[in-house]
C-alpha cells in the first residue's frame, strides 16, 4: 500500500499546462521556476512517501479517540505532524513576511495533492490551518496577524473553521451562535457547533477556532453573520499560552471513512462565554468565510484528485500482481496478471483518465489563481480572476465526483479482495465519500456556478471558455494525427453540447424576474449538478488535449517517448470514453429539465 | 430506518408487465394469480417490516464474531431465523414434493426483494440455502435428496456454496481442492475455501456444505471439477445429527459492509478428510453450480434492487423532514423541507427511476423463467429460456452498478448526516458494494453477456429483444400524449444504439478464428461492461415505457390517479436522464475499443 508521487505528471502538467515559468515572470515569484518545481516537488514527494503514507491505514484502524473532551489522535500522527511544521510544509504558499516560503499556488496545489495521497485524514488539519490563515492574512486586524499568523503558518498551532451548527448545514443564514461585545473590545461567544474538523486534538499546542456568529441585536439571516478568532488557550502579550478557553470538545463523530481526522462537536460557553476577536467588521463574516472557503474549495477538489491517484496506484499494482485467466486474445496461453484482460484495463484507463484530466484542470486553476492575484497587470488579474472563480466549483464538483466512481473501480479491480478491509482499498471508498459533501455539497458547488459565475456575467466567462476550446480544436486539427483528429471530434461536440447549456442557464437565470415566481429558476437549478459535471468533464477533456499536442510534438523531438506515448493514449481515452458523455448530458439538462420537478411531493 | 414494502409498485408489476394471469395458466401454477400473489406479499411485507428490518443496523453494529471455530451472530438473528423458517419462508419457490409451496418466482421474485430490502446481512443465508436446494434438485441423486432436502426446504438446515480459494477466485479452472473416492461411495475432501458466506453460524442445527474439488486424477482445468454434498455434522438414516465433519472455520473476514453476514475461511480435512457425496457425475460441478449461479445472479441483482429500495425510501424521509434554505422557485418564503430543492429532487427521481426501472426488468425476466421451465409448450419453453438467459447478466449486472449509484445518491441526499454512520445511509453504501463483485463481477457477466448470451446465436435473441421494444416505440407513438412521445424518441435512440453494438460484438466475435491469435477480441471485450450497461439501460427504461402505456390507460379509466400520474413522471424521468445515455454508450463502445488496450503494460 506504499504511494509514489506522480512527479513526473505533475511536473508536465506544471511546465506546459500551467507554464511555471510564466507565472515565474510575475514580481514575487522570480525564484519560483521550473527548476524550484521539480527541488520541492521532489522533497515533498520524500515527505509524504516516507512518513505520511504509511500511517494513512495505521489511521482507519486506529482513529481519533475521544475521552473526557480530550481527543488523542491516531498513534505516530503526533509525531509525523511535528516532522510536517518542522519541514516548513504548511507555510509552502504562505507570505515570506510571516515566515512562509511565498511560493505560488502552481506549486503548492501539486505539494497539496501529494499530502492528500499520502494520508487525507492527516492532510485536513493543514488544510483547515491554511483557511484559518488565508481568512486572517484578507481581514484580521494587524493585533490579531501579529498574535496568529507566525505560530499557523509554522504549524505551531493550527486553524479550524466553525460553520455548522444542527440547524444549519448548508444554510448558513440559520446560524444561531451568538457573541456579545465586552468593554475591552473582545466579545463572548456562545453556541453549538458540529462537524469541526481536527475541533480539538493533542497535535498542537493551541488551536485557533474561526467561528461564525451573531452580535447581540444583529440582523436576521446572512447579513447578521460575523467572524471570531477563538483561541482553545488563551494568548498572552508575549505570545505565551494562559488559561484554557470556554470551548469544549463534547464528543467526536464515528463516520464512514476520514476516521482518523477527529470531526468535533464544539460548546462555547458553558462556563460563562468563550473569548472572542473580531475578525475585520461585524456582519461581514460571510463574506470572510467565502474567502477562507474559496481556498477550501479548491483544496478538497484536490483531495478529490489526490485519492483518485492513490487508489490508481493500488490497483494496477493489484492488476499486475493477480492471476486469474487467460487473456482473450490468446497472447499468453497461460492464466495471466488480470492486466491483460481488456476489462480491468478499462477500469485502469477510466481511473487514469479522470485523474490525469482534473489534475491537468487543477494545475492551470492554480496557474490563473496566481496571476489573478500577483500579475502587475489589472487587466491580467481580472481576466484570471474570472477563469479561476469558474474553475472552483469544477475543481471541487467534478474531481470529487469522479473520486468516487475511481475509487469504487478501486475496489472492483481487486475483486472480493477489494471488500476486505485488510486490503485497503476499501478505505479509499470510504473515505472519498466525504469530499461530495464538506464545504459545500456538489449542489452548493453547481448553484455557486450557475448564480454567481454564470448567470452574473450572462454567461461570459463560460462562453469565453469555449472560445478557448475550439482554438484547441483547430490545433488539433492543424496537429493532423489520427490521435488528435480523434480528440478534436469529441471535444468539439462536447464544446457544442456546453454552449447550449450555458445559453440555457444564463437565459433561463435572465427571464426570471427578480422577486416574483421563479417557476423558470427550477428547470435551471434541476441541471445545476449536470452542468457543473458537463462543464468539469469538458474543461479536463480540454486540458488532456492541450497535453496531446505537447506530448505530440516532444515524441517528435524525441523526447520521454514512452510517458508522451502514454499521455496521448489516455488523452484519447477520455475523449472517447468520457467526452463522449456530454452531448447525451445536454440533452438531459435541457429537454429533461421538466420531469426532475413534476412529480407530486406526496407521491415520494 | 424502518422500512415500508413497496407494494403497490411490486403488485403492478407482476400484473401488468409479468402478466401473473398468463403465469396461473401454466399447469402447476393454477393457484397462483394476481389474488395469491397480493396475499402472499403482504404477509411477506408484514415480516420483513417487522421482525428483519430493525435487524439491519444491529448488524452492522455487532457484526458476526469469530472464536475458538464457533461463529456467533448478530444477537436476534437467530430468534429472526427460527421465525423465517417457521413461516415457510424458505419454501416459497420450492416443491411441494419437500414441503415447498411451489410458487412462481413471478411472486418470489418479490419476496426475495422485501427480505433483501429489510436486511441483506440475513437474506444471504437464505439466499445461499436456495442455491442449494437448486442444486440437489437439478442433479442429486434421489438418496441425496432424501437426506437433505426437506430439512434445507423447511430452513432447518442452510446451506453454502464453495467455489472460491485463495488462487481461484472468477477462474475456476485454478481449483486444487481435491476429493479421493472411497469403498464405500463417498469421497473424503481435502482443500481451503474462502469467501464462504454462513460458512459457519448458530441460527440452524446443521449446515450442507455444496463444495467443488477435484476427484484424484481428474483432468486439469474446469473439465475436471466435481461437486460434493458436505454437511457440517454427519447425517444418520434416520435423518438424526451425528459426529461433526472434518469441515472446519479456520477465521471470518472483516469486511467493509454486509458485516451481520459471516463470511468464512473454511478448511477441510486437517483431520483425516471431511466426508463428501458426490452431487450428479464426476468432472460436471462446473456445469451444477452454473445452475446454482444462475439463481444465485438473479439473486444478487434483486438484492441490488432491494438496497436501492431501501436507500431511496430513507432518502425520502430525510429529505421531506430536514428544512435548509429557500426554495429557488420563491413558493415557499422560508426555508423549507429540502425536497423542495430541484437538485434533490433530481437525485431522488434518479434513485426512484432506476429502482423502479430495475425492478420492473427483473420481474418480467421471473415470469420468463417460470414460462421456461413449466409452460406446456416446448417452443414457448426455448424462448422463453433464451429471453431469461439474457435477462440474468442484466439483473445482476446493471441492477448492482445501479445500486452504486443510488446508495451513493442516498448518502449525497443526507448532507454531512450521511457520512455518520448513526444516521445509516452509509450501511447501505458500503453494503452494496459487494454486489458488483460476488457471484461473479459486473466483468464475468459481461464476459456471459458476450460469449453464451450474445455471440452464440449471432445476436439473434439480442435482436429479438431490439424488435419487440420497436413495437413498444410504435405503441408509445400511436398513443399519442406528450408523455409517451417523449419516451418514444429516447427509447429509439437507446434501441438503435444497443443494435448497433450487437452487431459490433457477434461481428466482432465472429471475424475470430478459433485458436488463433484473436486480436479482434479484445476489441469485444473492452466493451463488453459498457454493452452489458446499456442493454440493462435499455431494457429496464423500455419496462418503464411499458409502464407507461399501462398507466396512461388506467388514468383514462380513472383507476388510482396519484399512482398513475408517478408512474409516467418517473417513466419520462427515466427515459430523459438515463437511457438519453445510450448513443454515448455506442461511441464509447465501438469508436472507443483501440485506446482501452493501447497503452503498454509498464506505463500503467
Amino acid at each position: 500500500m506504499s504511494y509514489k508521487a506522480p512527479l513526473k505528471d505533475m511536473l508536465f502538467d506544471i511546465k506546459h499546462l500551467a507554464d511555471i515559468d510564466a507565472v515565474a515572470q510575475i514580481p514575487g515569484f522570480e525564484e519560483a521556476g521550473f527548476g524550484t518545481a521539480q527541488a520541492v516537488l521532489e522533497e515533498c514527494a520524500k515527505f509524504n512517501e516516507g512518513v505520511l503514507s504509511p500511517l494513512n491505514w495505521e489511521g482507519d484502524k486506529n482513529p481519533s479517540i475521544w475521552k473526557d473532551g480530550v481527543v488523542t489522535t491516531t498513534p505516530g500522527f503526533k509525531e509525523a505532524y511535528k516532522q510536517y511544521a518542522e519541514g516548513g510544509w504548511q507555510g509552502l504558499q504562505h507570505p515570506l513576511d510571516f515566515g512562509g516560503q511565498g511560493l505560488p499556488k502552481t506549486i503548492g496545489a501539486a505539494c497539496g495533492e501529494m499530502l492528500n495521497s499520502a494520508n487525507m485524514s492527516f492532510a485536513l488539519c493543514p488544510l483547515l490551518s491554511d483557511g484559518a490563515i488565508e481568512a486572517l492574512l484578507t481581514a484580521g486586524s494587524d493585533e490579531l496577524k501579529a498574535v496568529y499568523l507566525e505560530k499557523l503558518v509554522s504549524g505551531q498551532w493550527t486553524g479550524t473553521m466553525n460553520l455548522t451548527e444542527p440547524q444549519a448545514g448548508s444554510d448558513l443564514a440559520m446560524v444561531r451562535s451568538r457573541a456579545e461585545p465586552q468593554p475591552d473590545g473582545s466579545y463572548k461567544v456562545f453556541g453549538t457547533k458540529i462537524f469541526i474538523t481536527y475541533g480539538e486534538h493533542d497535535m498542537a499546542e493551541n488551536i485557533v477556532h474561526l467561528v461564525l456568529a451573531r452580535v447581540t441585536g444583529a440582523p436576521e439571516g446572512v447579513k447578521g453573520i460575523s467572524l471570531f478568532v477563538v483561541p482553545k488557550f488563551m494568548v498572552g502579550k508575549d505570545g505565551a499560552l494562559g488559561a484554557r478557553n470556554d470551548v469544549h470538545c463534547v464528543s467526536i463523530e464515528h463516520k464512514m471513512g476520514i476516521k482518523a481526522s477527529p470531526t468535533a462537536v464544539l460548546q462555547y460557553g458553558d462556563k460563562g462565554g468563550a473569548v472572542g476577536y473580531i475578525v475585520g467588521q461585524e456582519n461581514r463574516g460571510l463574506e470572510y468565510m467565502f474567502i477562507m472557503m474559496n481556498s477550501a474549495r479548491y483544496a478538497v477538489g484536490m483531495q478529490g484528485i489526490a485519492i483518485a491517484e492513490r487508489a490508481y496506484q493500488k490497483a494496477v499494482t493489484f492488476a499486475k500482481d493477480r492471476v486469474q485467466s487467460r487473456p482473450v486474445d490468446g497472447s499468453i496461453n497461460a492464466s495471466a496478471p488480470i492486466i491483460h484482460h481488456p476489462d480491468v484495463k478499462r477500469m485502469l484507463m477510466t481511473m487514469r483518465a479522470y485523474t490525469e484530466g482534473c489534475r491537468a484542470m487543477a494545475s492551470v486553476a492554480a496557474a490563473a489563481y496566481d496571476a489573478s492575484h500577483h500579475h502587475p497587470d489589472a487587466d491580467v488579474r481580472k481576466q484570471n480572476q474570472a477563469f479561476y472563480e469558474y474553475m472552483v466549483p469544477l475543481v471541487k464538483g467534478y474531481s470529487t465526483e469522479m473520486s468516487l466512481e475511481v475509487t469504487s473501480l478501486g475496489v472492483q479491480v481487486h475483486g472480493g479482495m477489494g471488500f476486505i478491509e485488510e486490503t485497503g482499498a476499501a478505505q479509499y471508498y470510504r473515505d472519498a465519500k466525504i469530499l461530495t459533501i464538506y464545504e459545500g455539497t456538489t449542489a452548493i458547488q453547481a448553484n455557486d456556478l450557475v448564480g454567481r459565475k454564470t448567470a452574473r456575467d450572462g454567461g461570459q466567462t463560460a462562453k469565453g471558455i469555449a472560445a478557448q476550446i475550439e482554438k484547441t480544436e483547430a490545433a488539433l486539427i492543424m496537429q493532423g494525427g489520427a490521435a488528435a483528429k480523434a480528440v478534436a471530434k469529441r471535444l468539439k461536440a462536447a464544446r457544442e453540447a456546453f454552449v447550449d447549456v450555458v445559453e440555457f442557464v444564463a437565459g433561463g437565470l435572465a427571464k426570471a424576474p427578480e422577486g416574483s415566481a421563479k417557476a423558470s429558476l427550477n428547470a435551471v437549478f434541476a441541471g445545476s449538478v449536470p452542468y457543473l459535471m458537463l462543464a468539469g468533464n469538458l474543461v479536463a477533456g480540454w486540458q488532456l488535449a492541450r497535453s496531446l499536442l505537447v506530448a505530440e510534438e516532444e515524441l517528435a523531438a524525441g523526447k520521454d517517448v514512452d510517458f508522451m506515448k502514454a499521455k496521448i493514449i489516455t488523452a484519447v481515452f477520455y475523449a472517447d470514453h468520457l467526452l463522449s458523455k456530454a452531448p447525451g448530458m445536454r440533452d438531459s439538462i435541457i429537454d429533461g429539465a421538466e420531469s426532475v420537478t413534476a412529480l407530486a411531493l406526496d407521491a415520494f
